[in-house]
């Protein structure tokens, strides 16, 4: 069963959102951030959001040998993020099985609160060699149902 | 009025899809190519099949000042690809309208033929502002019915 | 004249290094972090150093039409930045003249404080077609010898 | 004994001397190519000069357990690669010892031949836990005296 709730199962807070500064790196020719990019904040944004709840994901691989491969993701860009701008990254679980897990992010400015960009990122959890691991209700019991 | 067809408007050959050998530098811990490297490899393919009709993106920037930002883009990863792989990028236009394009991309392990990840991404033809330029059909007139 | 110092000119302090936390993105099939990550890193560190001043590489584009390609780089790695490390970029400026900055940096494991790397980059200053500009000792007053 | 020589030990040829097209994702908001990239195609350049010898570097690591992790790197910018530029890598092994390996490089526009960029990485063989391996004349015996 796939939990999808109008409110989120985890968010990030205003207080615990990542912030980037958008790098020369970051950005290409038409001096904008390149649009794989917004895929690296992704993975930031829920990097930290799973180390807000006490534990983190290196714990997961290193302590349980569960990974967390990408297996679909989604972007829409609404505005170009730009050099030395400095990025939020907001996101929250959206869908939860014991098998998989969903995360979704919005890209906001944070100086002016300007929305650039939303996304999603599905994932399977699976052991080192490939297999599904049913383990997110041990992993993430705060956020299953009693 | 969008053309969304069930066979492509434009697509790659088997003679000119890209090819790209896999890096260390796309790689990841985990030992396969990270996910946001896909959309690179998207570029890719997108610029080649440009090229293929006899003109090229960068001549539409230079020469026409039209850029096609990418408005949205998802992908699907069934298998990761390795480091050393060759990796074949199958890519079509699906859709097109006078200041829209969809592109639509297969990515193919080129020794096996495994499919490893599709995806797409929908791009807005502007001007080097950010008007909308509706030129498509002046850009791409093979593919506009007469 | 190149002021090349044994005290730096400028340096970060323990409070103003930047400090990353490594994404998978970062890392490689060896589970080390990319070569040429690095150098990402030493943006960081060198953009952050000169907002130290009060002033920023940005506000030097926009306000003054002036540049800072690389001219050099260089770096040698001692030890393997890892996956979830937090690492502090330390950044100094090592030599000045009025069109010429060399920065030098050091990673360092922020939890350890183990020396990762080090490295450095040398620049030019030049206007936006590419024409050297003497403008070193407006830029940064303080560092120059009255 | 370190193998330094006015001829290199090994190097690339017009032939097979790898083509790059340089993506959008490789420039950054000055138009040019960022400066960190060039480490992606020296890894490129060594990797098929590798693969030119009749075995390759995959083969190193996963018949011989040997990894030849970078421990220095240099590079020198002279002119910017620019957006859909064809850039030829050009890769010479330079110095040898029983374990370690020195290549450098030269980054061509391929339509001009105009030097973009010069470069090089130092690396050591080592076994997969990072003990030193001597088992250069081994792995390229074509390269060590008799």
């Amino acid at each position: 069963m796939t939990h999808r709730l109008h409110k989120p199962l985890l968010a990030s807070t205003p207080e615990n959102a990542p912030r980037v500064r958008v790098t020369y790196h970051d950005t290409d020719k038409m001096g904008h951030v390149y649009y794989g990019k917004y895929l690296v904040w992704f993975e930031i944004g829920r990097n930290e959001l799973l180390r807000s709840t006490g534990d983190c994901y290196r714990n997961w691989e290193e302590r349980e040998g569960v990974f967390l491969p990408v297996t679909s993701c989604w972007s829409e860009y609404r505005k170009g993020a730009r050099y030395d701008d400095l990025v939020r990254i907001e996101t929250a679980v959206t869908a939860l099985t014991r098998a998989t897990i969903t995360f979704e992010y919005r890209i906001v400015n944070d100086a002016t609160g300007e929305l650039l960009a939303t996304g999603g990122t599905r994932h399977a959890f699976v052991t080192a060699d490939g297999r599904v691991a049913r383990v997110a209700d041990r992993l993430l019991p705060g956020l299953f149902p009693g």
